[in-house]
């Protein structure tokens, strides 16, 4: 497919560029500009450009983008006329949060099945998912060829729920625990560290001060 | 101050570094290699003695690095000496998760006022934390002297929010909306998108496949 060419950095902010399109779709909006696109994303208008190169001409000087056509073509690259089904390992505090989190407004995203050790939970349906007790985890994995979890475990605990998971057969993990997990170069893991991305940022206001825009930090 | 020349790539892994000392730490090791920090943190070794060089010559060749030294001169560096106050704008399901993430674990950041609208919320204490209505913001996060916030509102309640945040003197936010809220330049955001994270992660198995590690992803 051409699209595994693109480069990676551009490959990240697809996603960004397709939900803020979807909010132009519902407004009502039919063309949007490389400049207008820039100011709302927060990305500079002439990566945009660059960006859309890589999937052929898809705007035209002076007219702007169709955000029509842009949305018809993101959807196919970004695959979201398929439904992910993804599972949650872990319904705690935070499990909870990302249960109720909407990840279906503009992704076509569901968590379909959630595992904890908490016997007052398991067997039971929370936020209309079914939460199974740990020892079932492997087995509805399985099942349900479920191959993405997000992991919000006790820290302590992650590295042997981890190694159940690829023994699932699950290609991909988001990691919300701070431990760096160990899987085999096959799985792939996004770490989301809210501890150290706060403590990031804080230390980016002490050292850097006011100069540093967002982009240089290199957030995606 | 020497460590304002260091390299931003390096400076992001500041924190990540300082947990897993503190973890060792706290175990007993007295002595961790760059071999041994590379595995843990998944960075590789050349990189950790780069990042480490920056602040002078910190290890001995064949010998590793001392641990507890190590902690007491990222300790410094993270101002971790002192305890930094963030607000969390927003007490939904979100939010409420937040206030129980132990984000004093390695980081010495507490959150210490909560804002909401829910009027049910509004003047209680959860989680230790007292929670203040909307209309208190900006009075209360000045007379606290809160100058980072975490903000977990609803996407179309973002931006009039942000503008109050500013009118405050907040100078950092980490955002967990899906939007891309506009700040004046000396205002410094950190986006976390779940959502983004989510369907990048789902993006790159289907289009990069196993081959691609963490690292590569540009992820801190």
């Amino acid at each position: 497919m051409a699209e595994t060419m693109i480069p990676k950095a551009t490959a990240k902010r697809l996603p960004l560029y397709y939900r803020y399109l979807t909010f132009l779709a519902n407004a009502g909006t039919t063309k949007v500009s490389s400049t207008e696109l820039a100011e709302a994303v927060k990305v500079d208008s002439a990566t945009i450009r660059r960006d859309f190169s890589y999937f052929g001409a898809l705007g035209k000087r002076g007219y702007g983008y169709d955000v029509m056509d842009l949305i018809k073509f993101f959807k196919k690259i970004l695959n979201q006329d398929k439904l992910t089904s993804v599972g949650l390992v872990g319904v705690g505090n935070l499990g909870h949060a990302l249960l109720n989190y909407n990840f279906r407004q503009t992704n076509n995203i569901r968590i379909s099945a959630g595992f904890d050790v908490n016997p007052e939970i398991a067997n039971t349906i929370q936020s209309g998912v079914p939460i199974y007790p740990m020892a079932d985890m492997v087995t509805q994995l399985r099942e349900q060829q479920i191959e993405i979890v997000i992991l919000t475990v006790p820290t302590d605990a992650a590295q042997a729920i981890t190694n159940d998971l690829v023994k699932a057969g699950i290609k991909g993990i988001m990691n919300f625990t701070p431990l760096r997990i160990s899987v085999p170069s096959y799985v792939r893991v996004q770490n989301v560290d809210l501890a150290t991305e706060l403590q990031t940022l804080i230390y980016f206001l002490q050292h850097y001060g006011p100069t540093l825009n967002d982009a240089e930090l290199g957030d995606n």
